[in-house]
């Protein structure tokens, strides 16, 4: 494929009231490569007119079902390039199985199912499937993430022999999935999310993004999982220890009762010379701290910042670029990566963008909680 | 019009090596309301052409001139809806003539023209032909600057009696205009840029950021002007004290040598009974401090905040939001009068996105800079 | 004893090259209520003799040892009112017993002996003396501990869930007892420390700072301890689960080979409807966040400062006081209290002051997390 | 002398009410080289008494005048070293008058003296009497402050062209004065304060770390004053642009109406290469920023720090010193050139200790200001 068109994208949700469906299109859209020209955004075909229209697509692309969609842009000659899933967790798999079915690559939000089991049947189909998989694990997409990814692997901080990884949210201090709040009510209900409650919402996204800075894989680990706030039945506050393939150790935090936090994701990573430090509430600067010399504050677009950071970045220093941003730099690498596969390479996805790897890795990790926390034990990973 | 497709977006200026081109891409196009659909990008054809391939775009609507465009677009049955500018300033006025020429509403660049009197001209032409014209200062669109501004008028605070403003950066520390950095060169080179170096770059964007959260306007001023570099033909520091109409006194730095700084863009107000402080490099957080009781500090997205801040917030709390959403916001307030006008209504623009008004007062305070410096005197606004 | 006069401190240790020695003599004299009469500095007589003359004071109080100081200061008529210890841990039993057999009132440094068994024979002999005994955990000091202390109990967080105290320093990265630094080597002999390495040296002030402001105590634990730096005999990093007697959880982190840390102690704490988070090194500002509103700011010395948080304020606002003040509060409550003891008032040490309650728990908490360590398990506190 | 004992002082003011007596009698103790001894505290021998009570200090040696006191103390064998100041400023010519007649050294307050006539009074004085002189602007005592100032000389910044210093305090935004607030009555009382309000109060503080960090000094500068307060006789807003003595200029705000402001002095350096960015509320750290790497924080206490800063340093890194431990400094300074002026060297008092330069620079700038704001006008300094 020439690029001299953008990529259609065709959505699985996203319809009246969702958060993240917005937060796709404009991401996917952020840096001109990609347009969405097709959604299943709703069950109801109804509304999901209603969704194409508030995203000024044509009418006649909006669908009432995921099947029907990929049903009928299969037919079309202007078919859509891939298929975004933005749904509820239950329906990652079966969306999934449906694309790829028809040959169409996918983008899907985190996590990449609802339970392990899923995960590990998806893992046999991407590779069976030979068809491109992303998967959103936003984070990886912000430019000083990428940034401590290449310092830790450039060795400059020595052993990795420590960290601190937390991600603190208040959100769900109240019972308010007992209100209709829409996002707390689908998360709150095993049947949509999966077994994991704060672990499969955000304690993924802690365990992704300590994976992916340091390089380290976890190998054992000892969780605590708790359901603080009464008659809620999944976990909503999750504190874990982890052990890694090199012998670091460190802890995990997730939480969605921690009153007064926002989207407090931070990681700390300690070696032999130096630790990093970034918070995703503050994402343009990346503490550097170093055993001898002053501590250093490296900022977002600076000119000493490496290769991968500066690939991802648009705006001149001083610039904040945020979470749509980074949002838009995992789309940008799915869509270079797809206009070579279009072109008949066999282009890889690139070791940067998250993908079938991470989200097995993510499900394990829920899958593991529940049962060091059942068993009281520490338990392989 | 109904809100049936997007807004079709003519450029003029934005080519190859632009910052600020492809920045007005992405932000008229993140709200989903507008699509950039021709573009006199470049005066090469060739150039032209270059970019309407990489912003893939109809390569039939990539002009060479501005006049060129305006009069192939103006034939066209699907016509753009208005033109964005992003030249340098001193093209700032021709274009609007032509544009309001063919009728088409104008989106452009700060600051609003090259000179005063040129402002003055555009002035009574945005009277006379009661066309929409929109002036990105940028900083307005943040939601905190929004909130800022509802708490000034709010009236918490008291009358306000003092305040500082600053705009610092390093980046023309050294003569790079001397080496050939594009962005450097035409700012550096009044011919393209008018009198104004660092007052017109950034000076602006801090008198216009205190006159719009404040509500007050400035009435007399002292002003020292600086060339700090060597062979430098434009000011590239200002320090100045300026008095406002309701008594209140302050401080306004603009630099472009303050060595070390990115784009440090920061507002405190002070009233009887507290005060305001904002920083552009961390635009998600407004402080607020009482004379009693703790500092506060405002989130974005957060659920006390006032209507204007939540009008203009995509995300909930703790994703941040940056430049290119601020400066979607006064695409998107655009894109909505202009809907609006086009369905016949005589709709203004929103005061809340800056425009002719703010444009002359710009002008006028490089013009009152220049007086001040070389009378060494206090001279009125 | 009127208040005509200061009193009189003896102190054991604190010779040529300590660090906590000075740092109590400063503590105990800043507030014009003691003053450091007489000492057995040193082992070696003509040491102890040459820290005397630096101390300014008489030189026939300088002692070769604290038996010899205890001996000859009993017989004076004006003999030292009590004894500060600030020896190694090793000899924080034997010396306090010393003091308590001929009378004396103790101020000795944490932790409050080597070993948990020692401590609680301790326990035995504070009880059976009837003797002040005080225990320096300095960041029960500082005066926004105490304000949080206040929050907590006011229960306006409502039930407190979840917590994270950490306690981060960087210094033993390096295996630098081996090249004679002093305060490294003994804290690194398992003779003179006790079995706890940074359990012993900062984890016990992490337990104790949470267990202070959140008035709860812990039942169970599950620590991980490790020896980082290859051939160090005791323990340099700990990352532990705790649960509290009202259900809440959270972790504690303590390591002294997080590369870059300085003294990084912070404590945040989680209830029903908002949190606390106060970091030592930034001592005079207090973060209370709110599910509802705005995340404040508590400044040190702020008139919105509860009784206990004022009542530990030397300064006015935005005068920073820091660890040799918060040192000092813990040396004037127990000056305090040793004047209305020695007035004859059954004057108990006030509950702000650590005492051998918090030292026995420290001591323990080595225990469990040895205990815990060995045996990969959770244990009873 | 012989280093045997502490240098005894004997202090003018400081008696019951007193903010600045404590805090001397503290930072002059802190570091067990002097004693407070002798005081005319008050003008009511009774309060004077009650005062050296409080103090614990020989009854016998409070004193009802200074007179009083100097006469006495000259006459004892064990008389006091020197007189420190802590008065109103209106008095503290004629204390040092009187000191200086019966042969004592002073340590003052600032500011030097109450107007600029009575400062070149004191300068011959100063000059003619030979004996030491110090003045505590706080400020210069501490770490960072002297790192920053060690920077400035060794040239790495380059030259120094632009800085930007400030003094906000919000204090005295409604009229206290009139409630009987001690501190704020005499300082809004002309015939006690001399002709400076918060110029004479903060405004010479920032002028010295200006000049002190930079070595710099004003040679011009253009000053609106302001009483925002209704009735206030004296100002309580400066804003200024100063111009130096090697070509930089920048701007001096000095305010006690910034409502919601503690302490708020800053200063920032710019030169050619990078900047300097220190703040008193948050001194134990140093922000250096440079044109072309990471912006880095330098931290009290580090291995990487000058010899200047290490020689005022107490506690190792991470452990907060604050405004006493940086006062102390100031004494420390004075008591060890006080000692070896003592043992006959013409000792003079090292640079970096504030003195009569010092004391008439910042009553001319008071006096600059008045001028300045006065004709609307640059003037001279």
């Amino acid at each position: 494929m020439a690029e001299t068109r953008k990529l259609r994208m065709g959505m699985v949700g996203g319809g009246p009231g969702a958060f993240i469906g917005p937060v796709h299109r404009i991401a996917a859209e952020l840096d001109g490569l990609i347009e969405l020209t097709a959604g299943a955004f709703s069950q109801s075909p109804e509304r999901s007119r209603a969704s194409a229209a508030a995203y000024k697509i044509d009418p006649a692309r909006a669908y009432g079902s995921y099947i029907e969609m990929i049903e009928a842009e299969s037919k079309r000659p202007d078919a859509i390039d891939f298929v975004a899933i933005v749904t509820p967790n239950h329906l990652h798999l079966p969306v999934t199985k449906a694309a790829f079915a028809a040959g169409f690559p996918v983008m899907s939000d985190k996590p990449a199912t609802a339970t392990y089991a899923e995960a590990l049947e998806l893992e046999t189909l991407v590779a069976s499937s030979n068809l491109p998989y992303g998967l959103t694990h936003t984070y990886a997409g912000y430019a000083l993430v990428r940034e401590a990814r290449a310092i830790c692997a450039s060795g400059k901080l020595g052993t990795i022999r420590k960290f601190a990884v937390e991600y603190l949210q208040g959100w769900l201090s109240k019972p308010i999935e007992n209100t209709g709040q829409k996002q707390a009510a689908w998360r709150s209900d095993p049947a949509q999310n999966g077994p994991g409650g704060c672990t499969g919402d955000i304690g993924v996204h802690a365990l992704h993004l300590l994976e992916y800075v340091t390089g380290l894989r976890t190998t054992s680990m000892n969780a605590i999982l708790r359901s603080v706030v009464p008659g809620r039945a999944l976990d909503d506050d999750c504190n874990a220890v982890l052990n890694m393939n090199n012998g670091a150790s460190g802890t995990l935090m997730a939480s969605q009762v921690a009153a007064g936090e926002g989207n407090g994701l931070r990681l700390r990573v300690y070696g032999e010379n130096g630790s990093l430090d970034w918070r995703q509430e503050d994402p343009n600067r990346l503490i550097v701290k170093w055993l001898d010399g002053p501590e250093e504050i490296h900022h977002a677009a600076a000119g000493y910042l490496g290769a991968d950071a500066r690939a991802v970045t648009r705006l001149p220093g001083g610039h904040p670029e945020g979470y749509l941003e980074a949002f838009a730099v995992l789309y940008r690498e799915f869509a270079q990566a797809l206009i070579a596969w279009k072109d008949g390479n066999q282009h890889p996805l690139p070791p940067t963008l998250p993908g079938i790897e991470a989200g097995v890795r993510g499900m394990r990790f829920i899958d593991r909680c529940i049962e060091s926390n059942r068993t009281r034990t520490w338990v392989d990973f």
